[in-house]
């Protein structure tokens, strides 16, 4: 493992770049929910997020990575590094700091938080899991919960006494949460009595805090089929009762051997055998999903910043590679007693390195437009952007969760690859990002769901409103670049692209309108990749807008972006249309295969 | 893990198919070579290796996958289960089954020694690779060894009482075998003192047979710097002396932690630390790269067949995962109280499916098309064919390594991703398959050298011929589908998709000529994976050629060969002029980007 002072896990210019100079987060400034902060407050956030990264989370990694939580008399232990870093990750605050000062947070952007989140992602994301996803389940309470669960629950969360998880799948259902069986059955008192078993919860139990409280989907008594009969309820591991608390009949059943994310436990969770686990009402009954839709939501974006970290910090560690790592001569160099060179000097290994570069911040770009769009929705002066903004958050969400999860699976086995055979080797550290990143397409909606998500609901809401609002949002930086005099041809090509994904996708609407919802969504995997490759596409030129601008021309860093820029629209942008043409083709092969001939 | 008896790793009747159906392969019995041979006698040999695979190598796949071998006091101790298994591969005799008579063998087909052999690769790729290893180890002593040489260690090796190893690289050196330090210093007596170390060296000791046999690359002292001067060496483990053996100074000096292909132990070696290893010179002096040359293109092309064998398991374990999991409903069934139906309902499994179908089918028709070549190269009739066939190998070689291993590995994670969070546990098997599957791209000469050697040296060989000989070969697919009555919209993308490949051979041959060596190879990448795709759409006009003969339409087999053609043509081979014009703009992005701008 390299030493820590050496892997940047992301680079501090990047994220000032980004911030500074693509994403202009000073702007926000003028805006009501964030007068009185600017840079130096942004910046000072940004350092204590890097130092823990940097000199506590990543250090810990390799071991909670090798030694994962284990399961014994129905509790689960952690890893004693775990203990030293939980206490550090909530005095740090990120989980609350978007959150408004009356329920303890900062009230800072979410641009911010989430790129200071992305450094202890990429540093160990496994440790950030906690208190992320005790963020969000605070939340849930905070936007749904009555005072009084307000009070009991979620302040204690937020304080980070207590920790959250999102209790949604069962063993038999899986990602069809129509078919979530648990039970809630009233009681005399306000609470229900819980019974059910869910698996795959993340954190669901651990020695980490003083209680662990269950945000968990469940029918109560009588409630219809599918999903309009389910509700939200917090379940917390052990109940308050008088000024302590005592055991809810909340029980860990089993431990899921993930190949990955090894030092967050993955729980099989069981409700309720003896009877006695209570669980309160949050929110409305039968509009559980709908609630729930708001910590899902959060949790996509969390799933695509993961993904572009866990990518992130193996690109860094791959560069250093290329550049140390001594082997052959370059091409044309036949002489033999000439000394080796260090395989960056390959140009295939450049080219594996470009191609990370451009995924990872591309991605990373992508994830902080998205948390703006979080931020303008919310607090936008107009509310004519706000709308717009709002739409805008929507429509990225599954992209910004999937691009970074299937390209940053990638660019992780590229980091591998560069390392050759001792990539393989877990003496090397690459091959640990490769395992955790392969989680990333999978939970929180699979690839497949997000596709359908995008194009059977997003981009369609509001009669197209969805996609306008996206294809506004990359016009703009059509014009910015445009203004800043970059490349002629980048320019042309991102606005044909947007134009095309447009077009594209008032015809497969109208194909769906039309009664062929399966050949409007069959090529929807394809879809969604010709979107995320247009939206990064975006971004870089977003980037090369920034450079441009900035008119210095001989910087490292500048010429790194223009360079990745070029890579995107010679490589990838072109592969737009040729998705495009796919999803109108709408070829029926895998639509009428059948079992049998498989 | 699911019952060996369920998973049928390969087929049984998509080898029929490719070798009777496909390939015909009978017509070789009317050759010198083949002659008194038939399909009884291969059906036979078929049968003997799936029995093996399936009830026994398979079994005992996920328990050395979970305990890999141990070094201690500087011997490897393998797992239990295997010593079990390798007298019955040696029994089964598949490792000599190819070779002649008067070395031990059976003088069969490679094209059916190759495809009995994947059902012991998809069955446990470790076990068998033991196995395959001391086959190419003996071959180059057979081809290159004098009679002493074959006595002595060759007819051990061929009788599995000694095995073998390839001992080429370096720590220092990986790839770069032109920076090879071992050294080879004459004796008074017939052998050289070796010195030097090697790492990753597969088999490079353990407690399964008598001894271990290192074809090692050295420098005999004095020899010219660069590829010019390396020998080649057979180096005991113990060395005869008298009636017995007795120890070589040849030492066992670390093992690779690797995260796949767990029951073969990777070796970090060391020879003549007391200055007491004796080799024995392979051939000529100074010839030892060209000669470890057929060892290195036969383990490419069992890398390929390793490749495709992982595949395949993980896809058959898949496909009977999707029709057995309950989940959801089929688009448009609203009602939540219907019963939730195979996930191989769901378009987007069926797509997964069927793209891991096209791959392995594919792949293993590619494999299978290479074997044959090697076949007719060396006992076609005519000199011309032969001459065809052995340019066609040497094009295929690199194609047929790594289309699987690329393609396959995305096919393996496709079987993952059908799992959902189930996949990502180590307690269901498909994740490990994902492991074993990463090192293909890696060893035996990564994807990018692979590239590099296809277009700078392969296609271009003899004036072109190389590129002349695939063209011809797909051609007369071409004729036959049309022949066949096959849509005529495959077989028109077929012939343009071959033509367009030799074009750009061609023009980048000729940019190479005129100096632009750079320009010419930059995108060696992308000329693979096209050369890929265009095979396998070959591959699979040539089954629905097959098919069309065979004039059963309703038939399941021959319906889901038809699928998975539909679906490479629709999907895939429009990659060809994407890949095509990659290769001609040969943007110079990831040539010109500067390490610091990374």
């Amino acid at each position: 493992m390299s030493s820590p002072a050496r892997n940047p896990l992301i680079r501090d210019r990047e994220v000032a770049f980004l911030l500074y100079e693509v994403l202009d987060i000073e702007r926000l400034c003028a805006l009501d929910g964030f007068r009185d902060q600017g840079r130096e407050l942004y910046d000072a956030v940004l350092q204590s997020a890097r130092r823990l990264a940097r000199d506590q989370l990543y250090p810990a990694y390799a071991e909670m990575d090798r030694e994962p939580p284990v399961l014994r008399a129905g509790a689960v232990t952690v890893h004693p590094r775990m203990h030293a870093l939980y206490p550090r990750l909530i005095e740090l605050g990120l989980h609350t700091a978007a959150r408004p000062e009356e329920v303890g947070g900062q009230g800072l952007p979410h641009t911010l938080t989430t790129l200071a989140t992305a450094y202890l992602m990429a540093a160990n994301a496994s440790a950030n899991g906690y208190v992320t996803l005790t963020a969000g389940a605070a939340h849930l309470i905070e936007s749904f919960g009555s005072p009084a669960l307000r009070e009991t629950f979620m302040a204690p969360m937020y304080e980070g006494r207590w920790t959250g998880t999102m209790a949604l799948t069962e063993p038999q259902a899986g990602s069809s949460l129509a078919d979530v069986q648990s039970t809630a059955t009233p009681t005399d008192g306000d609470h229900y009595l819980i019974r059910g078993s869910k698996i795959f919860i993340s954190g669901g139990d651990h020695d980490l805090s003083e209680n662990i409280v269950h945000l968990l989907l469940a029918r109560i008594d009588g409630a219809p089929a599918g999903t309009r009969g389910i509700s939200l309820f917090a379940v917390p591991k052990q109940r308050p009762s008088g000024a302590g608390l005592v055991p809810n009949d909340v029980h860990a059943a089993g431990l899921v051997h993930k190949i990955g994310w090894c030092g967050l436990p993955s729980m099989v969770m069981s409700y309720g055998e003896a009877d006695d686990c209570h669980g309160w009402l949050v929110g409305e009954p039968h509009r559980g999903l709908s609630h729930m839709f708001q910590m899902m939501n959060e949790a996509r974006i969390h799933v695509g910043m993961n993904a572009v970290a866990t990518a992130s910090v193996a690109y860094h560690e791959s560069l250093a590679y290329a550049q140390t790592r001594l082997q052959g001569r370059p091409m044309g160099q036949k002489d033999p007693t000439q000394p080796p060179v260090p395989i960056i000097a390959h140009t295939d290994v450049r080219r594996m390195l470009l191609r990370q570069k451009a995924i990872v911040e591309g991605g990373l770009s992508l994830l902080a437009r998205t948390a703006l769009a979080m931020d303008l929705a919310a607090h936008a002066s107009d509310a004519d952007e706000r709308e717009r903004e709002g739409r805008l958050l929507d429509v990225l969400t599954p992209i910004a969760k999937s691009f970074p999860a299937e390209r940053g699976f990638e660019a992780n086995a590229l980091a591998v690859q560069i390392y050759g055979g001792y990539g393989y080797s877990s003496e090397y550290p690459v091959e640990a990002w490769l395992r955790d990143q392969k989680l990333n397409s999978i939970h929180e909606g699979t690839t497949g769901i997000q596709g359908l998500d995008l194009l059977g609901r997003r981009t369609m809401a509001g009669g197209g409103a969805g996609m306008r609002a996206l294809a506004g949002a990359i016009l703009a930086t059509v014009e910015r670049a445009r203004a800043a005099g970059v490349d002629g041809a980048w320019v042309t090509a991102l606005g044909a692209a947007v134009d095309d994904a447009g077009r594209l996708t008032a015809e497969l609407g109208q194909r769906g309108l039309s009664g062929d919802a399966a050949g409007m969504l069959r090529n929807s995997g394809d879809y969604l990749d010709l979107m995320g490759t247009l939206c990064v596409g975006w971004q870089w030129l977003e980037h090369a807008a920034a450079v441009a601008e900035a008119g210095q021309a001989d910087d490292d860093f500048y010429q790194g972006k223009l360079a990745a820029a070029q890579y995107w629209f010679a490589t990838e942008m072109p592969r737009v249309a040729l998705l495009a043409a796919r999803c109108r083709a709408g070829d029926d092969a895998f639509e009428r295969v059948q079992p049998d001939w498989l």
